[in-house]
């Protein structure tokens, strides 16, 4: 199903959801931003996200000026992913959702 | 495709994103804590979104203790959407993604 754009519209709340409002998405920003996970493997690892789905939202994050994707391997050719400013910023998004949802959802049962 | 569940991770962020991750549901938010819309037609008017996806994610919220379904009429039948607590206090996210998309955004041109 295409989904109907936000980027056009008036509200900068829906302009920051095109940018940002992708199912999972905020989460590969949480791993990036507030704990440094730079590389692939260790993205998929921490998040259990399939590999096409990783790849697919990092391009368009890379796209969109929230990450910089920066070889640091010649042989074999590896790359990391760096937050931007734009994706620094949205630190503060990241922590009122987590002050939400530690006050309004439960913990799994151990 | 089945969207994997976010509900049962440890992250507070991830099950808030389970509540109101959903393309649309941030900005159903947006009218009804912000803007105080209540009822279908209007939230279907601001929104430009198709009836039956704003029922569906209605109905979702509903579920989850974010919004209140309340009759206000019976000949005809009509009902209004209230925010609960949750839904209130979601306002803090909201603003913060108002702030990061007027920062990081454009609005689009006239």
């Amino acid at each position: 199903m295409k989904r109907k754009s936000f980027a056009d519209m008036d509200c900068p709340i829906a302009r920051a959801l095109e940018l940002v409002g992708d199912w999972w998405t905020p989460l590969i920003l949480r791993e990036v931003v507030l704990i440094g996970t730079k590389n692939f493997q260790d993205l998929e690892n921490n998040l259990g996200i399939a590999p096409a789905v990783l790849s697919s939202r990092l391009s368009v994050l890379v796209d969109n000026g929230l990450l910089e994707r920066k070889r640091y391997s010649e042989h074999p050719e590896r790359f990391e992913y760096l937050p931007t400013t734009a994706a620094n910023d949205f630190r503060n998004v990241l922590d009122e959702l987590r002050y939400w949802g530690t006050k309004w959802t439960s913990s799994p049962e151990r």
